[in-house]
């Protein structure tokens, strides 16, 4: 196994751990600050320094997670929301520069779902869709046990999928798009909305809201709260039902943030699903929430340090 | 190459050929009625005849291309619509024995989409989608030179993707999905629909409306008919934008009776595409028509039977 590290990098935290096994690694080196203000240069050398301390020297290679659309294959990180200056930027040969080894770099959901099908909800399928929803909605799909990334390396964007014709736009500018509906964002967007239409409800007028407060309202009995994650549900399960009929997956696991509010969530996903889904393929998909949460971006990228260099 | 032999079975006419090439084939034989009402055994029995008369003797090997949900694998069909009797059939197993040779079956459409890959419009690709619209809307998908089915045979349903919430219901009873609104059966019911609605427009009252009818009326400039075509035309770019997000493909094809119609749709189809489709793998994805027209399911069908069979 040499001294192979994964590295978990965000807006606000980098990650590093050295792997022990094919998924499994050592106590993680973790830098609470992510020195984004200072730019590329300085997050690329934070994240050389967490690596060469998580291997106890040089790294043998890295696999690093990137929280932006990226071309894994020519190494280029195309846009990253938290990381300014993260631009068309050559971030592969960057950090190998500065750890003096081999690097691979990954969309971070993209490993997240890597890490969920290698360890986690999706173990033992051959085929698998992640799909993680927070402030925004990405994902991973796994075919034949690759992950696919598609011709400009973009793909498993499940989030930006035609939901309704006359939908909100998505933080991306899509209009109608999943994510404008079903996100954090979208549902805080929908529930504001119903509250300056004039809507009777319990929810604070005074300040942004947030999936969390939407979450306890509905829990509270709340209509236009409980509305919101009905309506976000059915769409994402509307959109299951779409990747059934087109992939036909053995399961998809839902991640992030929003699993904490799975409950309510669960009902109008499984009906929105059979809305879409052939009777066949659904049965032969398994849907559920995601094992490894906040851990699945490290445990993907300690993962694909190992696939990625298999002679280390 | 042996004596292979592809077979396009259909509700109304079945076409056998021997293959000549990869891709190529002697002259078809064509009978002109499938004796669909005398039930699967007559149907298969004049398979196995086309495919003898084709291959002059017992055919090495066949596959052939059935209109209907089913498991390539385990060679069962589910069910066809137009083929009363092919429900839960082991078609693979009685035309092997009535053929007196190997078979592989699978889907029409996943087959025309196979002949687009290896021989029409998405030649050279390794990711490639393929779109069928007539009366439904099917599809097939190539990933890495595979022929994608997913777990239950059945994938590549392109056109049972959500569409709108509140849209009609399709064919297979799957409310707004795409299928009822951008197929000829779907653009027909919502061109009958404004008419119902009291809306004014040259197209007749009196007798069933079809894409045809709806398109000449449209290039004559009424409202309702260009209306409609401009919503199909917009529904499938958007889900187009959606396969591209969610795969990255290098090419879209679109073929079936609508492309005789593809002017009226084309320009709405590629708004909606943009619509939804991350700029980068748009950009690397060509979108047009199919080219093998009607000639795509023998193509195909003869295509997989040397792929199936490579040792004849």
């Amino acid at each position: 196994m040499g001294r192979l590290v994964g590295i978990d990098l965000g807006g606000t935290s980098i990650r590093a751990a050295v792997a022990t096994g094919p998924t499994s690694y050592g106590t993680p080196v973790v830098r609470r600050a992510t020195p984004a203000s200072d730019g590329p240069r300085a997050v690329i050398d934070a994240c050389a320094e967490a690596a060469r301390e998580a291997a106890g020297g040089t790294p043998e290679g890295i696999a690093i997670g990137i929280p932006g659309p990226l071309d894994p294959t020519g190494g280029i990180v195309f846009a990253a929301p938290h990381l300014p200056g993260f631009e068309n930027l050559p971030a592969r040969d960057m950090l190998a520069e500065a750890a003096g080894c081999p690097v691979a770099i990954h969309n971070d959901s993209n490993l997240a779902g890597y890490a969920e099908w290698a360890a986690g909800m999706g173990r033992g399928t051959h085929s698998f869709v992640f799909v993680i929803v927070g402030t925004g909605i990405g994902g991973a799909l796994i075919v034949d046990g690759n992950l696919r990334v598609g011709v400009a390396g973009t793909a498993a964007e499940v989030g930006h999928v035609p939901c309704d014709p006359d939908g909100p736009v998505c933080g991306q500018g899509h209009p109608g798009c999943l994510e404008g509906i079903a996100s954090g964002t979208g549902i805080a967007r929908q529930a504001e909305a119903a509250l300056r239409a004039g809507e009777a409800s319990s929810l604070p007028r005074d300040r942004p809201l947030d999936g969390a407060i939407i979450a306890r309202a509905a829990r509270a009995g709340d209509a236009v709260a409980a509305r919101v994650y009905a309506e976000a549900g059915r769409a994402l399960g509307r959109s299951f039902g779409g990747l059934i009929n087109i992939l036909g997956p053995e399961a998809i696991a839902v991640g992030g943030g929003v699993t904490g509010q799975f409950d309510l969530l669960e009902g109008p996903l499984r009906r929105g699903m059979a809305e879409i889904a052939f009777a066949t393929p659904l049965g032969h998909c398994r849907v559920g929430k995601a094992e490894l949460g906040s851990d699945a971006g490290l445990v993907g990228a300690v993962a694909w340090a190992v696939r990625s260099f298999p002679g280390s």
